[in-house]
């Protein structure tokens, strides 16, 4: 599935890759507001968040995995991955786990069936070709947002980062709660267009825009890469 | 402007408000996916919160204000405040408020033609037809969730709440945030259609479709004064 | 190790743990500024939590337990652990984990050999006396609340519950921060007195006299045992 | 009140604050374990913040206020403040404010007549000689810590601190609290011994000596003012 990645800049014309889904009247009533027409920018010190991409997302054998996007998307972020370690920014990963207790689990909605899927450990295990070093931590979360319930927040403020750059899956789920999360806790928000995707087309264009108008900066992942085999 | 508010659940065959804009293809995998098909439902103790009715989003005179969805939105949680008064509901608000320093504000991305109009304090007040009572609580938050930087949530705790009534604008943004939140601190959330709404049509529905998929039940307004008529 | 457990409240005269510790003139200030003069109480619906009962803490084998009061603790919450079970009141448990790359493990302040005997998986085995049921949830912390970076604040709101019953080790260190914490989130903490060890005497009294003063109720075992048994 | 202020740091032989309220076989202890025998340090950016020190904390003329210690803290305290400023250290405040809903206030154990003293707004101004200055950012507060319900960890975040400089009162409660919250969030936390006072001295002391061993540094106000000085 191709994805055009131009990026929407407020004044600056460009396709951005919700164009064809956000109204030109409504795209027009966010620049009148004054939203979205300028960038956060990269800080000083940025680290990446590579969130969900086990196989329970990425893989179509899973009752919510897309593989008609997953495995893009994880050769997109492999490229990623593989300059922040060779810049040695910081890589963090996130998933999740089975838990016996309905308690533990959450008010998520989801079927029997579902539920019954997500027992398989595969379901939460990273995907082969983006698996955590040893000393890259990954943190297991039972709700959309990386920072809650975990010890994100702890870390990226003992690596004294300023910038988050934000990948993953889903774009308008555990992305998008992340980002929102992130931009509250006062983090430059950088998210790659390439590197997160979503079983819906739409939910990835509007939670994209979404970002883009109010809380961060939703780039295409050449500007990121450049950006980070600058340091 | 109007809005169809019947809503999607699962199985049930329904006119749901984001019909029109999500493909009947991406509605097939989300339900094949067990997703949306069920209600969290209404829990035993429930708490009405009211998020920025103010001025500066209700009102078009405001760059952020939409007067078009605005002020039919208050009249529709007019009453539902009116009903949740009479039942000894508790009703909650959040608001913002200017900042002198740009740290305290945050990193909204905004126009320094934005921020000049945000100074007027009418921006955050809360509009007359929704005036909370001396005995309501009124949170001021900085952040898109009203649960970021405040005490909303040992309040909702005090009173011993297990389920939220989210009402307010904007949809996509602090509404869904707040959402988003509740959901995970393990609290039923209920979204009456008409009592919330958005600068964005496509970011109202597709905010909407997403919430109801995955953390919470968005019904129309009707079902939920039923219920809190009932109490 | 004996520890006298009548409790001081205010107005009443009575022994206090920490009456050999707290001199009488600042007893008097405290109570002077209506200070722990009153208490807070139980509330309608109860969870039991289990602080970090690991051998680690439990016992003098690891160089920060202290058998010569984690034992008689470690029988002492086996009695309300019973009773819990018995009346349905849920239990949740909190331990810590060893963490390969110093950034998880956080800032404790610790020498190289301490650091050395933590990465033993026995000193985060919650002891055999104690051992949670498979209902039972466990939280794993780095901080010392068991709230931070835990999924403990939702699962109490799932439960409902008002009220925390706190028990563990040690006082002045993570059950402290977890009481705090509790109270800050607006509920209803009652520790039971001999329910808590600490490897310093004069740090448990102080700790649980700055409690009892401020945020909650520190009471004798046979109450909290009393009340439980009312359910 | 004269305080001893010479810090015990393990191994080295010092006379500290807490030594005449510590027994020496739980020094000795405590010493064993590796706790509190090395400094966590400062780091490369500090943020200054003091802690309620309002006339409600400051002055006896209100029920929690004890000017025996307030007063001498406040001029410590401004010489801080002082040299923050010259060097362009950030400086943040915390006070708190007067609810007139209950649920708001939460759930402090507290006489009707503290309650009531708790009206006036003096009670939360900070003394005038800290006052703070326009760009100076306050955050106001209703838990123990100033991180709680606030957007305090925030701006520490944008202002990309990883050192957080606690002063303020009183030590066994609102500045533990918030001590152990910044550790917790991965900050290294250094408390100026002369820059926090307590009504209670065994309070005081020993929390200093809590502190001390596990989470951060209670450093002399000279060595602190030594290293702000020379930035």
């Amino acid at each position: 599935m191709k994805q055009t990645v131009e990026i929407y800049r407020g004044g600056v014309k460009a396709m951005a890759i919700w164009d064809d889904v956000i109204p030109q009247e409504e795209l027009k009533r966010f620049a009148a507001g004054g939203m979205g027409t300028s960038l956060v920018g990269f800080g000083e010190k940025a680290v990446l968040l590579i969130v969900d991409m086990s196989y329970g997302f990425v893989d179509s054998s899973f009752p919510l995995g897309d593989s008609s996007v997953g495995w893009t998307t994880v050769h997109h972020i492999q490229k990623l991955q593989a300059v922040a370690r060779e810049k040695k920014v910081p890589i963090l990963y996130s998933t999740s786990e089975w838990k016996n207790n309905s308690v533990e689990r959450g008010l998520w909605k989801r079927t029997p069936e579902v539920t019954q899927a997500l027992k398989n450990p595969k379901a939460y295990r990273i995907v082969t070709e983006l698996a955590p070093r040893e000393d890259e931590p990954v943190v297991t979360k039972m709700a959309p947002s990386a920072f809650h319930g975990t010890d994100l927040l702890r870390m990226l403020i003992q690596y004294n980062a300023d910038t988050l750059i934000l990948t993953g899956m889903v774009t308008s789920g555990c992305v998008y709660a992340t980002g929102v999360d992130a931009f509250s806790f006062g983090f430059r928000v950088i998210i790659p267009a390439e590197g997160v995707a979503d079983r819906s087309q739409i939910g990835h264009k509007v939670a994209l825009f979404n970002f883009h108008m109010k809380y961060g900066d939703v780039l295409p992942m050449a500007e990121v890469l450049r950006y980070m085999s600058s340091k």
